[in-house]
């Protein structure tokens, strides 16, 4: 069985000398989200999956400074309800709280990346927009964005929607909502958390940050737009 | 024919241990202009014409993340009406969606680089001036821009004005409307696309560049001075 | 005695090969906060006790420009009414204003580190708060920061309410407020000066900026949402 | 004589290991300003002054990629009408265009060092306060500034005030204006120019530096709470 040699030696899994290993991106991912305020004091960052592994950052520490030692690896899909783990850090560490919010991205659009952030764009977007969707039209930033955040690219004409749900007191009880979120709008590229940030997937790392920062970019203008009262919808 | 040997090995077109050959430089500049917020989410970047060969990156892609090895290199002018190449990357990638605006510095300005930002200040700036034309006067930093973007720089004294074209929902058809606010503004130094970003040319990258900066600083100054009831432009 | 050699060579106080070394990251840390806008025009820094010792910076230098040689060593508990120092650099530098600051940190809290920082989103929050308490709820962000700054974190329940005392035109002045205000406010995880900044403390480094990092962001948001007329306090 | 050398390798002028040799540190610096926004395109820098010798960065270049080898001096004080020269980089450059302005600092303050920003907080500042001063009070950075800009540091208590003078639409031209200003004000730490931005001296480079950053804040704090409604001087 050709996993056998990975429980022998756990470790090789975080560690290569290949930059673009997800145990290497992911640190380093992490540093330059903190560099945009993505993931200031210790929450949110980044997960990416290669098939049947995921790999995933520790809660509660500071996201600019984690390395690819400090690494969770867990098989997906997930063997039982218990959570599995292939590999975890020799330090009394915690996986991220977000864990089963990522796996919402995995089972429902086949993601192999999820990014979560803090950003103050986002959580601004989630207070001046009351309701339960974010909207924006006729911007060109709106491009970048996939339907479903896994399929094919918006255009400029369409108008982007992004749900927003209510926060939680513990993270991991936004997986529910969150999933049904989902399911309700299928076009949907991420989900804001209202006074939270947003979850934002994508086909691999690259789509999922690109994805971001034009979601993270139409929150910044739209909240702009709004505070300078400019419509943010057009006919 | 000296061109020859550059038809054997195109990769020498981009392949130089010189940190100021274009296909250096791109990948730089793109790198810096990120950390601006100039090219987040793969839109915007820079190309550089150097006589008769023109320098151009990927589309869709993170540009400040792009290589070398990623560039393509182009004859200037094109031989025919289909697009001709010198040399493709390796990698299944396209040639930026920008290549026929910039094309039209080129053509219309004799352009040595042109650079494409998606700048939330010039975005702001083609909301708050709803009409055709962005206009400030008295600003020190006007004095950093070129008569037509390639002449003699404008005096403290000179309104800098920016024509604003409207956003098409293809990059590809901004290039009639574009070339034509060119040469119906034969002293603009740039052109502002609505709800997208701008185009500024210059003789070379570093010309380019500065006015680059100097153009999206009286956005900046003019979107603030603007909200804050401030007239923007005086007799 | 075991702080006989240190006495022979107070700089093996401060030089050490790992990065990890208070002395190494005091200039480390100080350098990020400058990016942050923490620490510009010489004010602001952090201190670190490990233990009997306290690693303290110099006053009124550039912060980001610190070294490991520049360093004072002070031991903790203090032995007598007037300073001591197991080691000072040898330039002509005196240790930073805010020590006395710190010192109530150490004491009141149990403190292993104390930052202070000038952050404009801190000195903005004390002048739209203008009475004895800066209150925020109803955020993701609170859940960074701990009950009295070295407890439990606090929960996205909990309003989150920072003291603000008056500013004193000699820092060391600000000694007996401060440790006033911490003794009546036990949940207090920091106290903002007004028209000053802000002192956090947590029970290490990372503690102490990660809790850091999430009030300067409380602070900054809820400035912005004041400023928007958004309420910051939900029932 | 000594300066023998110096005449037959003007070189020697400039080329140095040692980092904090002024023709290494006006790089440096300049990159620095570079990303607070001080001196994009082309405008703004430093020079640095060390007894006879002044240190002067070319005019209309990129202020973050100056080199030392670009680097003019000049002696101090200059022996004649004419502009005089101790060595001059040999690419096609001409000195800064703010030379005139940086003499008045060395002639009146006997500063060793002046910095000149296009900073937007500057330029703010003097667009909201449309008298001939900027003025605010009870603000902690205000003690990092120095009565004069080589004095005594300011009190917590003090008004900091800075004198405002118009623009020119020649950098010159500003030479006499800037000069009456430092002498009907003698306390004035530095002149801002309406609509362009911000001379600052200091004894050295260091102090220069420092007090630019605490008046940046100032002028951006002032601009906030002007704009916010808030008093900026208290009786």
């Amino acid at each position: 069985m050709s996993s056998a040699p990975q429980i022998n030696d756990p470790d090789a899994l975080v560690l290569s000398p290949d930059p673009s290993h997800p145990a290497n991106l992911i640190p380093e991912l992490c540093a330059a989200f903190y560099k945009l305020g993505w993931v200031t004091g210790t929450g949110g960052g980044i997960c990416i999956r290669t098939g049947d592994k995921v790999y995933i950052a520790p809660s509660g520490v500071q996201k600019e400074r984690i390395e690819p030692s400090h690494m969770f690896v867990l098989p997906y899909p997930q063997p039982t309800t218990d959570r599995i783990f292939l590999r975890r850090p020799a330090l009394n560490l915690k996986e991220s709280a977000c864990t089963p919010l990522f796996w919402n991205a995995f089972e429902q659009r086949n993601a192999g990346s999820c990014i979560h952030t803090h950003s103050q764009n986002a959580v601004m977007a989630t207070l001046l927009w009351p309701g339960g969707m974010f909207e924006i039209s006729h911007q060109q930033m709106i491009k970048g964005v996939r339907r479903g955040g896994n399929g094919l690219a918006l255009s400029y004409l369409d108008t982007l929607r992004v749900p927003i749900i209510e926060n939680t007191p513990n993270e991991e009880d936004l997986k529910d909502s969150m999933a049904e979120a989902m399911e309700r709008h299928p076009e949907a590229a991420a989900i804001l958390v209202r006074r939270h940030g947003i979850y934002v997937w994508g086909d691999d790392w690259q789509k999922a940050k690109t994805q971001t920062e034009c979601l993270d970019y139409l929150f910044e203008i739209g909240v702009r737009m709004k505070l300078a009262g400019l419509p943010t919808v057009l006919n």
